[in-house]
């Protein structure tokens, strides 16, 4: 089966509410549908959401590349031949996010083709995900306020905080707020999005050493090269790489020096082929990972669900795969639902997503 | 004085002859003109040519990151708060030729505006460049036969020879016979553009031990994490990092792992701002640089050795400023010239660029 075209489609979704954290700010889910088209008429999807705060992209940037780059270079190639698929697209370096939406529309139409579900096809390990939500910047009562709404509505019980203001002290105390709160039966961890110091950082991490965090995901940048391997080495709880370790290049590089010591994997960043490969780099090396959300869609997250459901490693700790429910709609026809604190991914072939053309036709933007 | 707006420029110069090298081919110069206007009429200029295989940019991109992003945000500020310019860029990652070329711009109109040169702002150390030429893929007969052509027509003394083929013994044949026909007499290295594996390149340097190799650029992949340091330990040339060192962190991190032993330093790809604090970087760590092209234009490579004039660490090597001499045409009014092996950098206000606009009309591509 070969691929006879890649469309890549732009649409816009506006959020309920803004999500707000050190890197950036969310307001509308400005994101670009990929569809990998073959000659036996099975059609693969999936997401490219641009994150220029991260990798640069743009959702001109992410449909140019797509349709007048990738797409053609990929015409009349076997949906099987994914190392050739990959070798033709690092011939042009970055892009990751639109790299990997093609990978994974291909293995999207891959499943289809072989009667299995993505989830079978990679590793078959479960058919779900344990759920973790992630808390915006927002005043500390609002924060507690919608951790409740969340673990009451859906049954989620593992927060990821997001953190890296300044000053930290308003970080800290909505971490404290949080933990009071909700008790010591929720699992909390603090993401910084780089934005704090390395100094800071450590100062942060002491005033927070009573509540239980389990780790903590880019408290500085990665570029301040000595500062944060200082900070790695003294920190009390593991520290999470993720927008710094975006190809497995870096992920060697930053474990090897001792500038983290866990690991992030979002599909929307390496796709299928090359998360997979990173579970295997990762598990070698012997560190832990959690599977991130790069603001997904539904579709996204079902395909971060599809892949982390997969390994027994990425299953152990929550996926974050619930930024879907602060958009006010989406493209599936069959929307995802969050329940008893789990994401179920239907067991059907290929990645099981439906999009309802109407609103897809609502929501798209010019070309 | 404020910047009132940053226009992007599409166009397309053949070149007489297609460069090839490892990582790509280049047979067009589809680069983009960048105009920084101000608010006192006074305009600066710089080129950013895309290059998709090296940092993921394309000339599509390049437009519409300059005219979409970076310009609206830039737009009333003073050309001399060049740390907020930078601060607003870096809000989006990566795009660092975008970036370099609006910096370059900037620093123009700031020369112009204080009635002094960029290479006097920037160190004053002269105002002339010895030449490097590059020497792309081609039978060892026509590498000799170009090398000799440039050194009786330019005074060119120092070559990099392009390597990186597989089988390498191509490239230990192509080296063989330049070294043999231009003596001892020319500095030779070499640039495999990261075309070789750890091992290969190490059999390449040891085939060519007697040859008086320099140093040898990007052997292989940075992303071959331990592979490229045990070659790197093991050298008896040091290696030069290029692409794998697109900011300060990736110096950081390449030169404190072992990874590299000299830094390539280019001004298409971290301007003039970012690109002085690198050579603080490198000449506190006590490593050298050389000054290097990104395949430029014209006015790429008179920003390049306006740059490199004004440093006595980036003027101590010949820096590769000969690219343009392959280009059938280009857009500036008086072209450059190099002469008994030097570029001299026109000491007037700012950079001296003078577009021939007739030029610029006829080479524009459709926006």
């Amino acid at each position: 089966m070969k691929i006879t075209s890649i469309e890549a489609i732009p649409y816009a979704i506006p959020y309920r509410k803004p999500l707000r954290f050190a890197s950036g700010e969310v307001d509308v889910a400005d994101h670009v549908l990929v569809r990998v088209r073959t000659d036996e008429g099975l059609v693969g999807l999936a997401d490219a959401p641009p994150r220029p705060f991260t990798y640069g992209e743009t959702q001109a940037s992410l449909c140019s590349i797509v349709a007048n780059h990738f797409g053609p270079s990929l015409e009349g190639i076997s949906i099987l031949e994914r190392e050739t698929v990959h070798a033709r697209m690092n011939r042009t370096v970055g892009n990751p996010v639109a790299k990997a939406a093609i990978d994974m529309a291909i293995w999207d139409v891959l499943g289809q083709s072989l009667d299995v579900s993505v989830t079978e096809l990679l590793g078959g390990y479960g058919d779900r995900m344990r759920v973790a939500h992630m808390l915006g910047f927002a005043p500390p009562e609002e924060m507690v306020a919608e951790a409740e709404r969340i673990r009451d509505s859906y049954g989620i019980s593992t927060f990821k905080i997001k953190v890296g203001r300044n000053p930290f002290t308003l970080d800290v105390a909505a971490c404290r707020s949080i933990r009071a709160a909700l008790g010591s039966d929720v699992e909390l961890y603090i993401d910084a999005n780089r934005g704090w110091s390395a100094t800071d950082a450590a100062r942060a991490l002491r005033q927070m050493a009573d509540l239980d965090l389990s780790f903590a995901e880019e408290p500085c940048p990665a570029d301040d090269v000595l500062g944060r391997r200082w900070l790695v080495e003294r920190s009390p709880i593991p520290i999470f790489a993720d927008e710094s370790v975006s190809r497995a290049g870096e992920v060697a590089r930053e474990l090897l020096a001792g500038a983290a010591s866990g690991i992030s994997l979002k599909t929307s960043r390496t796709g299928f082929t090359t998360t997979h490969r990173l579970v295997g780099l990762c598990e070698g090396l012997g560190v832990d990972v959690v599977i991130g959300n790069q603001i997904d869609s539904q579709i996204g997250s079902l395909c971060a669900a599809a892949f982390g459901a997969a390994f027994a490693s990425t299953s152990r700790r929550p996926g974050e795969l619930s930024n879907f429910l602060d958009m006010t709609d989406d493209l599936l026809a069959e929307p995802l639902r969050i329940e008893n604190g789990y994401l179920v991914v239907p067991q059907v072939p290929g990645l099981g997503l439906t999009i309802d053309e109407d609103k897809l036709r609502h929501y798209a933007v010019g070309a």
